[in-house]
């Protein structure tokens, strides 16, 4: 068993590693603050939950199982029973997991579970051994954190994917290659992903807010009604990225037919040029007794000039058409226009601040 | 007519195989629990329904029709009647079968009724005959036993396929070719399959457990509440395959197009090389009298050497213009980067487990 | 005026081919059965019914009118007017046609009107003319028949256009052609017409089918829910159609791709080998004066030995890069796995049988 | 200002061609039935409508602005104030464009403003001043008659839509070019546009027809209901051109593909056969010293039978891979089958007589 | 802190330039009319709107936060916090961005905030210096004032777009290239923008019209319905816009591809004519000892006519066949028909009349 425990008495002390004992009597004086936190949970973890918080079997089962269990709320009148998902983010690695944790939410206690070590979790512990500050408003006020840093954690997710959207923008344009599908296509899918992780929380989020549940009280609702806004926002702009994905999908391709006219312009130059030449020279090269060209004296240069003069023409014909451009300046005859969000700024540095008032 | 008849009386003994006459007498006398199981169900199994049990015509009728009905409850105020879907799998097939399995709910008796064997109606049998536990506790958690198993069933299709978009997304970049597209077209429809089979089941499970009907006591509601969530989890994972058959498709249709891009290189590289030379050979055998290179001692050196440098210079514009990339490293400029979810790990060991508690 | 009208008075007698005066006095009587079959109803049967069962000036204006109605209820307190629609299915025909009836439904009487002959309505009428069994239950019953029978008519052309999705799939294999991609949109079209008029019915019938309407009595209600199934049936086959021509679609598409790249490689291979070969020959084909390889005893043939050597390594470098498959077996790694519906058995055999019951 | 003006006066004489005093007097005398017709509404129509009708001033300005506005009902209790749009359509034109009345329905008066003539609203009036029928049965049936000839106007539209698509499907499988192209996509467009016409009205008619509105009397609501159909309809023609033009497109799309594959076929073939003969009379044009077969006799003739039987093997390879179809009946394997509604007939025809009932 | 105040007392006298002392005794007065509007909101902005007006903590982290956030309306009861959202135009730039504005409505204040300078701010405030007109009716009038004056300010963006879209389809047609792709996915972006800004803010206007917050009295609902109304109608042309640019799309794809076709057309035209008469060249430049027609006295003659006549039949053929259009008129075979909204004329200028009413 691998928990972490606080209990905040109604005189104010914080109380750090209880025992489990001091667990089960914090829990059945119905007083002050207690909160659990079990990480890596196992088979013996959940009964432990089942025997000292009497939690329904069914909740618990979510917690112990490795599977994904999609975002609810089950309302068992004692306790609410959450479960939600975020982001696992950590900086350098290139593939990000979702993450999902659970939380029992009493009038008197915060139970909150998950299967690996959650970062946004930790930063929440880590305020509360600062100053015990996330656990003084009450139970409503300490599972508003742990979603709220849970949720918040996807900012910097999509803040990299908003990166890579404009490298993939850059490259597409300069360098467009098969590599660079796969970046669109997977950023596509991280998109829709987040959009399947995250949509199913705002229905979440409306009931916590609108009142519904009484041990959420009113004055804590705005602050769930606040992450809810968050939700907005993120699926607003993980949105854009998938739009961005999906334009630099279509100029990818059409960059993939350009090319391919290229080249295909390329052959049909020198074909046109080579093939009509090499006939004369070819009918030249015919060994005819009687051919009065062959005896000028000048039947060779002629020939010679000929085919030059032919060659200039042919790509002088090729430049009227188009097909040629050298010496000529892309003239772009249409406005470029775009509609844009400001620019997020300085959100990593907000985050942090606004976490502390 | 092939049915078993299991009937836990009131004292809790448990009488198997049952003749009809018992069957109807234990019906009639309105207490313990009675569970029939009617397997290849016929039009006799029919008639033997309407009148021992007085089921209505049109319900029965959908029991004996061999085609698909869709999801749904019917309520009879006597009983409900159930129309549930999962998977018949059978891990070795490649073609997987959906299944229907109708179940009529009553106070002290459940009937169930399949067109053909149905493994997960096997296994709830099975653990009746070990030790009767799936009918101690009422009939609503036998009907739930029954439903849940069904729809469980459908995880290692899921399995199954989630493995083979892993085979067909390595084999698409590798060895893109028609069979593949067969591969992921049929992937992709079997997701609209499963889609459209578990899709209308949310809505009978939530009627199921939000106390609508009082066959369904509320200790069990919220177990059918756990279907629901199996449903959305197995909607959320069969809809992460379908956008990644849907990438597999673009990643197809993409190489496809590359490769005649490579093809074209080819033909336009060996034509623009080759084409003026050719040329500069047919001059040199024209048979003009008057052609002073000809007579030159080095003439002949002189147009190989022209030629080979031709070629050379040719290379290396083609190779500048990165048409040709001999001794290239090819360069990813953009960072791959993925949102996924965590990896189901030991599903049918948890399974296994899950179902014994 | 083309009418037929049947009688069934209380005591239980059919009377048949009623004049017009006979229809008055039944329906003026307010008691029995009347069922009165308006085939390509004109301006004059119009003014019948208005003068005759006083139906209000719109509804009969939807039966004269030859344009298309979208399916509807209207209740007038004494009467319900509905406006059904299905297919009027002719086995041997190419083009099938999507089919109308208006029911005026009262307490004592039917009136049924429609454009052109209906096969459902007249194998009702047959099943009159023979024991006036759909007559003996009441005007729900007997409204619910012509309902069900026109409704059930769909299935023989779903059955064809899934027969034909078959096909296609054979063809678009093994003979990828303009034709098909005909033959194809031609289906996917049918798809989307029998959906824009079936799904609209499914509103209609769940009316019927919930009580709103009184005239609908209790145990006629369950009638109406079941054919409210039967469409949820045919959506659902339907859409297995459209998504079987959407696959056809992409496979179509992706042969047309391969195949021009296979032209291309040919073409690529030909003048890939061929071009240099003829380089070579063109260069000793030049007449200059000192080319000493012309002296050598076995030059020709060396050069010949050369060209021959050329060909075979270029052939066996392009096998290595396997645009040239000679000899190859073509090895699909990835497994085929799809999920299918259970197949429709007897499906005709069963609908024939079901009616008499 | 240019107004139209008609009072029905409760004897029931009409009175034509009022001044604005006589239409002020009207209005106050809160009987009969005034009807006043603003075209071309001006800034000075707009003080009008204010001083003498008393409206309020954003209804009056939607009317006075040339903007376009959607479809709407605002409720002012005095009066309904309703927004309608529909197809000002004249036979010749190339561009056809949606038209928009505002119309005030009071008690006792209608006032209708529209920008620009509308025919359609012009045929009312034709038919006020012929025998004052639409004015006789009340301001709700007045309403109905100016939204219903507005609405059904759009049929000829419809119909000539219908045609164009016809004539597209044709030319598309025929002479597949760039032109079509536009076509196809001002059909589509086209359709958008009525689409996005027609589907808000739908909630205004529906409005109308539920007896929200005490103006509307009982026994026009049907006729209001009625208009709601016609809708219906218009948006199921609508969507049926919407997926002819969806198909024309695939049409015109695979066309193009198939076009470039023959071009490409022609050329392979030419290569394919030409290139290795091409070598052939090449290596005979060598010079060397020593080459045998130019010495014998019938060299020249073997290499002319050669040469001439390796293009009729090439010709009957190419024949056989089905590259080169002369001769070749095509063959489609594949059923062509459609699923049609019944063709509209008669329409206008019928429309001209139903409005005068 | 940069703040702009103006109060309206009792008694109509307009103060300007208020300290925050000042603001504060107004606030307090609970009569007049106040308003103040802070740009470039800091953290200072924060604290002064906390303490003064005693605003809700997540409130005013709103306004000061750089983050953009979802329209919404908030309901204090003391007063209502708004977020609205319009585009800040300027007419010169090549990116517009979208803007964001709170609003704080109380009985007797109104409170704006936005983080950077808004335009139509900027324009009430100086109809506010002018003649103090936007405030004389109240606080939901002068917060109607700002709403709308956001809103109306999207219109000359639409309307910009609106002449690019035009600029883009002509110019797809005439000069298909890369750099028009460019454009057309900014300008589809650009509509898929401004559709996710406006879209959620008919919910917030919906409300504001529909009588739910006291604060707005029912005189001034109809106004917001107004905004509402033009709401819709940018939708309306915005979506119009995403259709043309979607339009434009298919048209340049389909361009490409045809251009590709006209190039591959050309080379098979020149490989299909010159090879063959290579090859004929080719044989009578080998050397073979006894070929007769090289003795021929006008063999050479025969075979410069024979190429002439080939080359003029072949190029016969491929006009015949279409490949080849020298003198031939294009013909568009297929009616071109388009239904269209009405223009919009003379916008900005009724925009700018109607603001002073």
């Amino acid at each position: 068993m691998s928990f972490k425990a606080y209990y905040l008495s109604p005189e104010g002390d914080l109380k750090r590693e209880l025992t489990a004992e001091e667990i089960k009597a914090a829990f059945e004086s119905r007083q002050g603050l207690l909160w659990v936190d079990i990480a890596e949970t196992t088979e013996e973890d959940g009964k432990f939950m089942e025997q000292t918080f009497n939690f329904h079997h069914l909740a618990v089962e979510d917690c112990v199982s490795p599977l994904i269990h999609p975002p609810k709320i089950d309302d068992f009148d004692e306790y609410l029973f959450l479960i939600v998902h975020g982001i696992n983010y950590a900086v350098e690695s290139e593939v990000v997991e979702t993450a999902e944790v659970a939380i029992f939410l009493g009038q008197h206690f915060v139970v909150s579970s998950h299967n690996y070590p959650i970062y946004s979790v930790e930063a929440v512990r880590q305020r509360v051994e600062d100053d015990s500050r996330p656990m003084r408003r009450g139970t409503d006020f300490l599972a508003h954190a742990l979603v709220d840093t849970l949720i918040d954690n996807v900012m910097p997710t999509i803040d990299k994917m908003s990166d890579i959207a404009e490298e993939i923008e850059e490259e597409v344009i300069h360098h467009p290659q098969q590599a660079i599908l796969e970046a669109i296509l997977k950023l596509k899918r991280s998109t829709l992903r987040i959009h399947r992780v995250m949509a199913p929380q705002r229905e979440v989020l409306n009931r916590l807010s609108r009142g519904e549940f009484p041990i959420i009280r009113e004055e804590a609702q705005i602050f769930y009604r606040d992450i809810y806004d968050h939700l907005v926002r993120i699926e607003d702009l993980n949105q854009t990225i998938r739009d961005r994905a999906d334009n630099a999908l279509a100029t990818y391709l059409s960059s993939i037919a350009n090319r391919q006219n290229e080249t295909m312009k390329v052959l049909s130059i020198v074909a046109t040029i080579f093939l009509p030449l090499m006939l004369v020279a070819g009918i030249y090269g015919m060994n005819f007794k009687y051919m009065p060209e062959l005896e000028w004296e000048w039947g060779y240069f002629a020939v010679l000039g000929f085919i030059g003069a032919i060659i200039i023409f042919a790509l002088w014909r090729f430049w009227a058409r188009n097909w040629v451009t050298w010496g000529r300046r892309r003239i772009i005859r249409v406005r470029l226009f775009a509609v844009e969000p400001k620019k997020l700024v300085g959100y990593i540095g907000h985050l942090a601040k606004r976490r502390d008032t």
